[in-house]
């Protein structure tokens, strides 16, 4: 299962050396992501409403080739990895207008409960993880 | 009373134009206004905690000359209005160099409780605001 | 002439209050007045491209509703105002599911060349923001 | 040689959870790596005005422990590797009132000049960051 989440670079994301500056990629990553679990029929939203928050505990971006102010780019997301205590989100961006890959990494998060506690054993948002990237 | 922060502007805070994104001194007005509530004493997460909010209602920002990547700058905050629902910070920004005003504006706050409601008639933040103000 | 842009806040957006921050409506206004100029046919990237920069001299903001993560905005942009000198955009952002209204500002910027030098008398970004502005 | 860089988390910095947002770590690393070369005696900025820029080409991070709004924090930074055609600097961050370890990652950099191509065999950069590195 692959989302796509198509997105401009914006005039605010860009820096001095007039194109994408590296740390905005983590923006469009969580863009992929949020978009992946909303496709799937539950938000980020709706499982903190429920208690299960998310919190990255590793960020990693390999970056190929540059962005530009105003180019229209391509986030790909998917889930490669689902573990009792943690999801990994792997993430490409492209270029939209040549499907060349300009950038890839990934983030790791925890499950936990509203009060910073690790969610353990078979909570209801790794099930859902799980099944939802088998079955897409 | 007016208060002097300082801060350097960073490679992120740039855009292709190459000076300072005009968003960000929204960041900076906001560094401003926290430095003032710690220096008087309490801050904003201290408000916070007492269940006392102040989200912007209004802000505007006149730029008049550019800034650089790794510039030092200096912020100057001061209380220009407290009513019984709101108070008023007015910033400037400095060239920290030469002292030069490169920004100048404001931020309107409400004082609203932890469910969004507005504090009325004589809330403690409103008190203290004056006295802090009037008295530095 | 009224261009509406759609998107939706971000994690990133939102801070501790749990809504978006106050300084990321600037980011909007920006994608709002980008996508407003690339639909009349030319993108602030082609004039920059032909040495016509627009600096933001003025911003201003009022917040009239906060706004939730995840949630869907429409970003209303027209052109309010051109002189031999400056555009001013305005911009309106609605609750796109209520079509609420949730903040209102504008920016006005200069016209100036690489070198930060105004562009005075018949600069044909002036005429062009006029033709465009009227003609939609 | 390691540099410490003080800062402290803003409040636009934070996000819905109430922490800091992982994406802003890496505007931290920058002023990190800013600082070391600022403080080693030659900033981005003047190795920019000779021509030679450092782009990222991966950066990674690990989340320990959360920020929270208005705290202090040091920016600890260091070079851990420079080849010919580029330099790897580490960051951690740690809260500053405890001295825990918050954060702690890398970004690697290519050296290229200002149309994008990259500088290999002996360029300045190259020489000048090994001396530092070693020598302090």
């Amino acid at each position: 299962m692959k989302h796509l989440t198509r997105t401009r670079v914006r005039y605010g994301e860009t820096d001095k050396m007039g194109v994408a500056y590296y740390g905005r990629y983590m923006d469009w990553f969580e863009m992929g992501r949020s978009d992946f679990c909303r496709a799937m029929g539950k938000s980020f939203a709706l499982w903190e409403s429920e208690g299960v928050f998310l919190p990255v505990v590793e960020a990693h971006c390999r970056y190929k080739s540059s962005l530009l102010y105003e180019e229209e780019i391509d986030i790909e997301t998917s889930v490669s990895n689902v573990t009792k205590v943690s999801v990994t989100f792997s993430n490409k961006i492209f270029h939209a207008d040549t499907h060349k890959l300009a950038a890839e990494g990934y983030t790791k998060h925890a499950f936990i409960d509203s009060t910073g506690k690790l969610l353990r054993d078979g909570n209801k948002l790794e099930e859902w993880l799980r099944e939802k990237s088998i079955e897409n």
